[in-house]
């Protein structure tokens, strides 16, 4: 990979004043519309626009597989990440049905899933591996596989740029996955391991210390440094999860808003923050996860999340249930009258 | 009135079994959509169908002015109130904004505005008299008065639900409004006065003492039973507040879906579960707001609100902003597939 994918400039400021202005001479008391009126400024900072419209969101859902699946670290069998691949293919999956109830593009990627899907129309086939590794006995994958993920999520992003993509979510499916993010998140923002790890998909106690203490014997094993967001993605990340954070990188490259899901993909954010800190002024954080490491990468990302419906279903489900958010964000800028034009008096104060 | 406006009847529970079977085994862990599952429930039990699908979203907005807004407890004059109906009719409000976004229909009207409006088309001519009486002096209005306030809102809500409205929002517009929902949420909750006051649109501290000062006074001066949400409706309700607390009432008994926006709609909320307790079956608490007495209203009523975006500008845009969220519930229950439709394996527990 190109070290270019890391080049992420920071939102130009200049139009910032403004923004603010017109957001405060909108007919309401200032501030009323609370973090709309964030976003809505966010928003016109990435789009660099007074006048900000997300027309064409998308959401791609990247699926893997994870070697330390096999191990006991989920609730399911692993067979169900590619049956849930086929489910989103078949449009009967609650990515779908949310996605298309918003208005919202999907693609689904096929990023490392360990079952031989054949030639899918509607499947965008990236796959690096059939599963990673087993990350409880060694790296979960190499540096040239990782860097092959990074770089094809940069691609597949970059495509949809081009054909005018304005908003961009990311969903994931990988049986296991929390347990991966469990331990970026634990490399990457320092919180205990215990504090990162949690049920999954529905873990009962007994299934909850079996999973810390296999993470804990995959942390054991690995010597290299636990700051670095590169090593770290190698030794525990999924295939989907490095593909996701090279695509935030070059959806923030492309000047695409970046919705951000929940435990999954804020390790992804954990990772492509850490590489380009500037990542951050895209990112808009749509989802609080149930998951207890969701809290340590929201500290350490300094954000938090629109909305907190108790969803831990991944799939970007909490990116798609959140964008009509950010299109009413972009609604009220645009579309709200002045207390000026409406001839409504301002405060007394 | 007619004392029929107060009988509300439970739901139905009888699909309730099979409407958390069809949620159950929908493709997704146990429980991973949250607060849509419980929304999904709901709505399947107010509509009473296992395929609830709301498709005739519609919000009513009533403005009515305060005799006390004169006396300082606002940062705004009190021909705002008039101005902001004039920019709902131009279509320039926030609620406007928001209702077009998300395909709601919308009704403004008239419960009580100190000016006149004349004869306009898009504007339903409700005014029981210009502005109430200033209740920090003595009553707000009359029993009679309230009373055809809480008939008016019942006999519009009928009238749209005959044209098909299966869901109905309710919001407000009234400068001084706070300062009467304050004091009907401290009699009806028994909550500190001191905890229902807030800063309304934007009080400084100065400000927010006077208006602290002035409800006291309000309150003293009031010898009747504090508990009586009718008593209490007419010493210090507006109109906007007593129609909407008809309104929600007989939305009810409709079997419409009822979208409670923030504080003030609380109050009137407040008032319609006190006169009829099974109002709470077909309600669904849409925003929290950041006026302190809302937490008040929530504890009492035993609700939490879906979103908290630190919005504070009624209307009924808390609603607006939420409505999304039921359009999503309905179609995860509608649309999604079965594990056992799609061909996925469930929990190895």
């Amino acid at each position: 990979m190109h070290s270019s994918l890391y080049a992420v400039a920071p939102v130009d400021r200049s139009l910032e004043a403004a923004l603010r202005r017109k957001i405060d001479t909108k007919t309401k008391p200032l501030g009323a519309l609370g973090r709309l009126e964030e976003l809505a400024l966010q928003i016109g900072l990435v789009r660099a626009s007074l006048a900000p419209a997300l027309a064409r969101p998308h959401i791609v859902v990247f699926a893997g597989d994870h070697g330390a699946a096999k191990a006991g670290v989920s609730a399911y069998p692993q067979d169900v990440t590619w049956q849930m691949v086929e489910n989103f293919l078949a449009g009967g999956a609650a990515i779908n049905v949310f996605a298309r109830a918003n208005g919202i593009g999907l693609t689904v990627v096929d990023a490392g899933v360990a079952h031989d899907f054949g030639a899918r129309p509607n499947l965008v086939d990236a796959k690096i591996a059939p599963g990673t590794a087993n990350f409880i006995e060694g790296a979960a994958m190499t540096a040239a596989q990782r860097d092959a993920a990074l770089a094809r999520g940069a691609e597949l992003v970059r495509g949809l740029a081009a054909e005018g993509c304005d908003a961009i979510g990311f969903g994931e499916m990988g049986i296991g996955n929390t347990a991966a993010a469990s331990l970026i998140t634990h490399c990457l923002t320092g919180a205990a391991l215990d504090a990162c790890v949690g049920r999954g998909t529905g873990l009962d106690d007994a299934g909850l210390a079996r999973k810390r203490a296999l993470l804990g014997q995959a942390l054991e094993r690995f010597d290299g440094p636990r700051d670095d967001a590169l090593a770290v993605l190698a030794q525990f990340g999924g295939f989907e999860i490095a593909m996701m954070a090279g695509a935030m990188l070059a959806a923030a490259q492309a000047r695409l808003v970046v919705l951000v899901d929940g435990f999954i993909c804020g390790a992804a954010a954990l990772v492509a923050a850490r590489l380009a800190p500037a990542f951050l002024d895209y990112a808009v954080f749509c989802h609080a996860s149930a998951e207890p490491g969701h809290q340590a990468q929201m500290a350490t990302l300094g954000a938090k999340p629109l909305i907190d419906l108790g969803m831990r279903l991944g799939e970007g489900t909490g990116a798609a249930v959140a964008w009509p958010l950010l299109r009413a964000a972009c609604a009220f800028v645009n579309e709200m009258a002045s207390f000026e034009s409406a001839g409504v008096s301002e405060s007394l104060a």
